[in-house]
């Protein structure tokens, strides 16, 4: 199998030593073995969470926690605020016109967050507003909200507040109880370096009050039955074993590490890589610097250029694998993820061959440009 | 680690061969491997779903495959027949609950399975019932429905068929396409030998017409966007990639073996357990004969035997595994699994541990009677 250096934004690739949990012996959900990992991974997410409240472990894609962070708090017709930035915040406002929410979409043109005005503006004309749904890193379009601004905003009012940090949480800070948010849900195969399989929820104490009131139909997503079976270290369904043992042991590294030194290296690497790209002139960057995301970098290239045969060529000759664009960005925007278990030499490597197939396909003197600007990147910081 | 063996009916003990599917690098569930993995895992499934209909893997625990089995198909309101033989049964009828179905239960003593004429009153009873939901193989009692001659009585009217097969398929006959079953459940970690974490589901051209009528709220679940998927060879969501790599490799190792020697193993190895049981005198097989499960044989013992006692020293003492009692079986009795990648070798090491322990709690002369019980099943078989 040739070298591959998977530079996506999910799933991430997964270090040696936690893939190497995924391979154990298979033990027994109800044993002892089993809850003690259970329990301890649990724990460490709400260290990652940065939450004191419960925090669940669906057995599941990250979607599953997106649907399971409605169905128990919400009823039909409630009226809720999606804001909607792209592929991922469509999504939420699928899910919740799927279960017959009445959704008022705050949608941005690509490329572009919330503003603060925005969301207040929404709020106040939607006084019977039940909870308001974000995403924090938009997956799509590479873009991230300032949730320290919008948070308090929807929070004055005592709304419920659900964030979707499926692609950010562990490595864009995210204080879920410094911000008071109500509903954070995440997966196992973005920053937690875990191979996909498990989503997770944590839930507060207003959160539970909304789930007393909640009227949606829910069985599988049921918090109510996960956490009485978690009060015995178990879960109310036979859980994906390996990857709990896998997460367990990818949260201990993460926090070993330290969450800020991951904020910080995540922050160096979407800079590093944000430079390279700029510096080659050729690519534009299709966030706003403002809200540019540290986990993923969304470019466009030139007109010229078909950002997936560019990346056919990157992963042939390189080994080197990109995203493409989802939704109406298909086929106009290639995707650097640069979240989880990637280290500076992988940013390096992959702005290093796209500047190769760049003059291979006719882009005269890009060669070096891109990796000097990162390298100045990784040097000052 | 001591040598353990996993003698639940699920999760199964796992190849190494399967295992070490489990700890492959990570790749990108959008490309062409994980796309290939994903379509040869599916066709495979039809091989032992025996079975032309579609058949979907979704990313989640069995439960999970049940729930879309409801909320697929059916609308508020919909009366559905839940043929409820232990818990596995009765999560069947409280999910349908959940969803605001109308269920008629029909509840059996345990150990005991659902006669043809009962099913065939019941149904005559509620003309205007749209499914009925039976389990194939009820893990908490042990019990077996023939569905050979249950299935026809409820195709006889044209009626939504769903089987609950996640502890049976493969490794006890299940012609999900000769029965005319219009739905079947199941799940990685049983027979089918891979770790848990995907869950499966295939839909006949009659459920696909009960799709298109059916009102309840869905999208995780939802099997039209995951046709759609699967004919561009993905998911909607980011699957369980490892295990559908492990699947694939499982799959190809049962189908290899062939899947009516799968059957037949299974068949051997459910005789020689209830053969050893029986033997030992001391020891009540709850499910009746007729009913008697392949894959798993739950165990009364003595009333002055506390089963979860039993089962404590079993462990300890000789690293074999078995599971309790569930729901109003708690505490009453055990469970032998003896599905999946289970041999002869482990029966016997099961049987003759728990001769010991019982001779140590003070039942005198069992020394080799329930191993020279299975010795003769597997030397006639």
């Amino acid at each position: 199998m040739p070298k591959m250096y998977l530079m996506i934004p999910g799933p991430t690739p997964v270090p040696n030593d936690v893939l190497r949990e995924m391979a154990r012996e298979m033990v027994n959900h109800r044993g002892q073995e089993f809850s003690k990992a259970l329990l301890e991974s649990t724990e460490l997410l709400k260290k990652v969470f940065q939450t004191n409240n419960d925090v669940f472990i669906f057995t599941s894609s990250g979607t599953g926690a997106m649907e399971a962070s409605i169905v128990n708090f919400f009823s039909p017709g409630d009226k809720v605020i999606v804001g909607v930035c792209g592929v991922f915040g469509e999504r939420y406002a699928k899910i919740c016109n799927a279960f017959g929410l009445n959704v008022v979409s705050i949608k941005t043109p690509a490329g572009k967050g919330i503003e603060p005005e925005e969301l207040e503006k929404v709020i106040k004309e939607n006084p019977d507003v039940k909870g308001v749904f974000l995403t924090h890193n938009e997956t799509s379009t590479g873009v991230t909200l300032n949730l320290r601004e919008l948070a308090p905003i929807v929070k004055e009012k005592d709304i419920l507040l659900i964030v979707d940090a499926i692609s950010s949480l562990g490595a864009i800070d995210l204080p879920t109880d410094a911000l008071n948010i109500d509903v954070v849900v995440t997966a196992s195969q973005k920053a937690l370096e875990t191979p996909p399989g498990l989503s997770m929820m944590s839930v507060s104490p207003l959160a539970w009050e909304y789930y007393e009131r909640a009227k949606l139909p829910r069985f599988y997503w049921d918090i109510k039955m996960a956490k009485k079976f978690l009060e015995e270290g178990a879960t109310p369904f036979t859980p994906a074993v390996s990857q709990v043992f896998a997460l367990r042991k990818a949260l201990e590294n993460i926090l070993s590490r330290g969450l800020e030194n991951n904020f910080k290296r995540h922050k160096i690497l979407g800079s590093a890589v944000r430079a390279g790209v700029k510096a080659l002139g050729v690519l534009n960057l299709l966030a706003d610097e403002k809200f540019a995301s540290d986990t993923v970098t969304a470019v466009v290239p030139p007109s010229n250029v078909n950002p997936d045969e560019l990346r056919k060529k990157l992963r042939q000759e390189f080994g080197v694998v990109l995203a493409g664009g989802q939704g109406e960005l298909k086929g106009k925007i290639f995707r650097i993820g640069h979240v989880g278990y990637v280290e500076p030499t992988d940013v390096l490597v992959t702005l290093s061959s796209l500047e190769i197939v760049l003059e291979k396909m006719g882009y005269d003197g890009l060669r070096g440009k891109a990796v000097e600007s990162a390298e100045k990147v990784f040097l000052n910081s």
